[in-house]
């Protein structure tokens, strides 16, 4: 398996949780420690500490070595792999898009033809 | 929990997997048959279909309902919604990586000069 493959098995599997999106998404304003963290989530310390760690395998935070306060910092790369491979995909939503307008469009032009039809009866 | 976080989460589990992904890959360039599907990945027939059903409920994948030959294709609004949401984080891995221009550029400035002085002794 490819390296860039595992990380992005890994980078996917941990952004399918809300929770642990939602602290990147903390994260994302500034460094902050595991209690600050902690604190909106309504959740116990041992839940929180697992959510970072496996945010932490997955490259997407790193935490200090401070013995007292260990803040927790976000890593964007894996973010940057992520939404450059779904840009490889953006051809096909483009298309999609495009013909959902053209659809729409033509049933726009038979509605108010239909429209112009009826008035005139 | 907010529907689009609900996508988010099952969205983001249907892709951490390769052979989903690769699935999603080869579906890219047009429909095709489940058979078809399976053959580059040397899987049984179950084990495809499982992945396919993955996808399908993470609405990454529609199935033809014909009897006979039930094409897949891809759906890519998933996908678009992925790439919004890893974008949001562009700002930081674009700071990360003119901080480390900066910080390259420092370097190779250091360097030159040091280059320098020694060749001047």
């Amino acid at each position: 398996m490819k390296p860039t493959s595992y990380t992005l098995d890994t980078t996917f599997a941990a952004l399918a949780d809300p929770t642990r999106r939602a602290i990147l998404a903390r994260l994302a304003s500034g460094e902050c420690s595991v209690t600050e963290l902690a604190e909106p989530f309504e959740m116990t310390m041992p839940a929180v500490s697992k959510h970072l760690r496996v945010l932490e395998r997955a490259g997407l935070i790193a935490q200090g070595r401070e013995a007292q306060w260990r803040p927790c910092r976000i890593k964007a790369a894996p973010l940057k792999e992520v939404a450059e491979w779904a840009e490889q995909y953006r051809d096909i939503w483009e298309q999609r898009l495009d013909r959902l307008d053209i659809y729409l469009q033509e049933l726009t032009a038979k509605e108010k033809k239909h429209g112009r039809r009826k008035r005139s009866k």
